[in-house]
């Protein structure tokens, strides 16, 4: 290659070069466009653009706020603060006081509160005693069948090998008067006497009366943005679904009668306990302000109703407190049924973004010329006058090419 | 129809199919472009591409990330470890000390924990007493003045129908003394004695020094990515924003320092007790790599501030230590104030993602389209020459349709 | 401007209008199209739009589910009961038996559950005593070591200014035998005795046969759909990966197994305690129904395993129960071992959504254009006959340009 071609070449590309820099500049690439006289068509068409447009711009756009930035992403603190007092009617005609500090256990817990409504308690020593009746597998006659026996889940206790009679008197007579006079039950050592499950728990009166205070703070992080479920100038209130719906404090008895519609469950839901959710529902246009978002609450029931009876029914937990005096254990043995809430916050927030707003109205224009592509479809392939059409709309280029000039002639 | 005209009917639709498929292979279509010299118009097309341009490829995919799945779903698990020992000055000038057993109440929360700053205790049994000072609808002259009353939920038990006056020595002189020494008091069934309310609870001290360890394990499920707060060869530590950053070891002076700046505020929140949300935010660029993630820490307070006068300021409950001594019931009342932190976690994951990047790109394709759409508008309808222009751009084809025959004549 | 002007110019805009109104609905316009018979330029269009058509619709829309609403917000509840007996071997041969009042502390927690494996117990009173010897600082040989020495964090009591020497006989023998003898230990007034934290802790049986029950009821707020865990008639049952995937029970071998594979690793964590998510990931297809849409179970160790000696090793906390006799405070003070659980629940819910699909085929159609975006840059720009294309595809049109009419001169 001589300098000559290669200069001869340089200039070339330079005349190409500047050319095409002026040309992207000067000028104007337009589709060329082939009107077509045909009043089916051209309303079908501006139909369904008609179509596409109304949806588009009053749907997705307006209704569902295509123009948002819609986040569900939601950082919630809840505290929670039950009053009230119940009392339950003892068997020698008094009356036991249970407060705040009985019922509430454990005293605090995160998005969750668990309120006594019954229970059933045994003070307990570690000792030495006959298995509950309740216990099958525990009665005995003579003290063989107690020796050996393997250690069973469902025990109070490890096996001592012996076993008690009903005569021995080491059992209170109540015990044995019930059922099987005659069978004694195997020793155990660990917490005596063992828990009565027979008993039926106590249940505590006034509980539907307490009111809970439900503090939320949630924030939108990806908006930036706090709030709370209380409004600033919040009174003593109790909350009312159409006379105080800005007021955080629900009695138990509305909470329960949201979640329950049968008396006769909400009734064994208090003796046997349950679980309801509390959910507060945010949904938030920040576009409106802040102030005017209110949480929606609803109480729905989880545990399985009663009258299906499920497997595992009701809600209850034992706890105890402990002590010591003269060297022995102690501790007072509490199988606690109540309401246990449990609080889920949920929250969507939208705000006005120009990013989502371009992202949406570029799918829209996309689907805007769906339109267009079905159209042309009919145009070009399935009306009548199609083959008249295309001769019209396209333009054949013929360039050393077999196939097509064999099979591309005018008909 | 005879078997020929069937024939001369599948021999052309054959053909036809031929042809379609050959040319499907070999004609390529393309638009026929009318390139129209102006440099105003070039220059504005031009612009507007270079704007929508750059915006998308700077803000939209760069900036914004467009090219990354991003994911704010976020698992979370966190433990927290509080040490320190506080005391306070008893009465008899001598030291009570306040241990991690005594001031972490429960023992152990999820995502939350409650550290008693300051308390008040009361030793109660069950047995009968008179009415605290407090409640003035205690106050009575005669026996006849607490029957009959009904029960009320300030109350701290049942009513005897007995009316307590200060001369009967039953109650402390100095409960008198204060405050109208002539009236009595209801005497009630319950926890005796009441809790004095009045008494000013025991600040706990040290408390500020107290360092509490956050340990949060996170997970983004939808990368399948883990991660924690912790660096791997972590050693005993104090944060410190700028000395310090990855030590997760905190002490509640810097937390309340954080969360509220007035001093006089932080020592009614030791006080009276305080709600603070300690807020681990994590922004993680998984294309970066995870190990260079790392959680932002923000402590805010969620209570209202003390000189607000809210209607329910700062955080206490009450719970009880429960015993048994020759059958009398015991407990030790403990209404506790305190700090309680709640833990927040929230968190942004992104990672690179060929289906992300497609559904952004083929909507900044749209976009893209906007710019000639507008350009064609101006050339075809608003320009100068758009008569000159349209008719080199549109190529009228003309078939029977008579409106179009009468009203599209050339002008 | 007469009025005769004003009509001509009406009546013209009148005329337009008509027409362009007439227009619109009988014009239909269609982009003139230039068909180049070209064998490997269409076919490699066709290939680069079979591949976006297959990938569109294959991975897109159908296995990534493009044509789905997918929401990972979930609304979580979580109900925990453990089942089981264990018991420890005391010094004296016995047996003491725990049960699940005693190793579940607290109670309840939300997401959470603390089941202790290990523990440690010291029965204190607020009193008088010397330091633990593992405190290094409260050796001394003489009251003046003790005086005036400042409060340290680590202390279990305020310095009373004495120092107990060996001889006074005030402490056990045993606890001077073992170490430096000669050595006293200043005084402290707080809880008493100091704990032993050199006394291992007993190890209670059986933990590994105890039972967890997870009651987890999920709701997706977005597409306001319920589900639990449990199926319909759940039975007694225990899970098991294969026989009985269904059930919500695990023992906590299965548990402690899943998260830890290393078997020392394994028993360590019962000895000195351990950390371990639950995680329950829903994946819902609600297009094929709620009911076919089970939770995944994943256990994974959340602490630093054991052999990597971390900063903070294990998991404990200490808790005590307070009591008083004779006026003195006692209380028993455990440090409780063990494994806490945090539930996790994650989430994704998809479910036919004409908006999803609409923006999604919208963004489709656009990539879709790529594909004859770069064929027509390689036809008109980079093949051999670009020039030759070029002449049939643009139509110049030339307007007083003086740039143009110099450089687009037909070659």
């Amino acid at each position: 290659m001589t300098s000559n071609v290669i200069f001869q070449h340089r200039q070339r590309f330079q005349r190409v070069f500047v050319r095409s820099f002026f040309g992207l500049f000067t000028e104007y690439e337009t589709p060329k466009l082939v009107v077509i006289h045909s009043l089916s068509l051209t309303i079908l068409l501006r139909l369904m653009q008609a179509i596409l447009l109304i949806y588009s711009i009053l749907y997705l756009l307006l209704y569902e706020k295509g123009y948002q930035k819609q986040d569900t992403s939601i950082v919630s603190s809840v505290t929670l603060k039950v009053k009230g007092i119940g009392y339950i009617h003892t068997a020698q005609n008094g009356t036991l006081i249970i407060d705040v500090a009985d019922y509430i256990i454990p005293p605090s817990e995160n998005n969750a509160i668990f309120i006594m409504s019954s229970y059933g308690q045994t003070d307990q020593t570690r000792s030495k005693c006959p298995e509950s009746l309740l216990l099958k597998e525990a009665e005995c006659d003579n003290d063989d069948e107690c020796q050996n026996k393997p250690f069973s889940p469902r025990a109070n206790g490890r096996w001592t090998g012996r076993c008690i009679l009903p005569s021995e008197g080491q059992i209170s007579n109540d015990t044995f008067s019930k059922t099987k006079p005659s069978k004694g039950l195997c020793e155990y050592a660990g917490w005596c006497p063992p828990e009565n499950d027979e008993a039926s728990p106590a249940l505590i009166n006034e509980v539907l009366n307490f009111t809970i205070f439900i503090k939320n703070f949630i924030e939108f992080p990806v908006f930036a943005v706090k709030h709370k479920n209380m409004v600033d100038d919040l009174k003593p209130c109790v909350f009312h679904a159409n006379l105080s719906k800005d007021c955080p404090i629900f009695t138990l008895d509305y909470i329960v009668n949201q979640a329950e519609k049968d008396a006769e469950e909400r009734d064994l839901m208090l003796r046997l306990g349950g679980v309801i959710s509390v959910k507060l529902d945010w949904d938030c246009d920040l576009d409106r302000g802040i102030k005017l978002c209110k949480p929606e609450y609803t109480f729905a029931r989880l545990d399985v109703p009663f009258r299906e009876k499920p497997f595992s029914r009701g809600f209850n937990f034992r706890y105890a407190f402990h002590w010591k005096s003269t060297y022995e254990n102690h501790r007072t043995l509490t199988k606690a049924y109540g309401l246990r809430l449990i609080i889920a916050v949920s929250g969507k927030a939208g705000k006005f973004d120009s990013i989502t707003l371009s992202l949406n109205t570029g799918s829209l224009v996309g689907i805007f010329g769906l339109a267009t592509f079905f159209c042309d479809i009919i145009l070009l392939h399935l009306s009548k006058k199609a083959r008249t059409y295309r001769k019209h709309v396209f333009e054949a280029v013929h360039l050393r090419t077999r196939f097509s000039s064999v099979l591309e002639r005018p008909p």
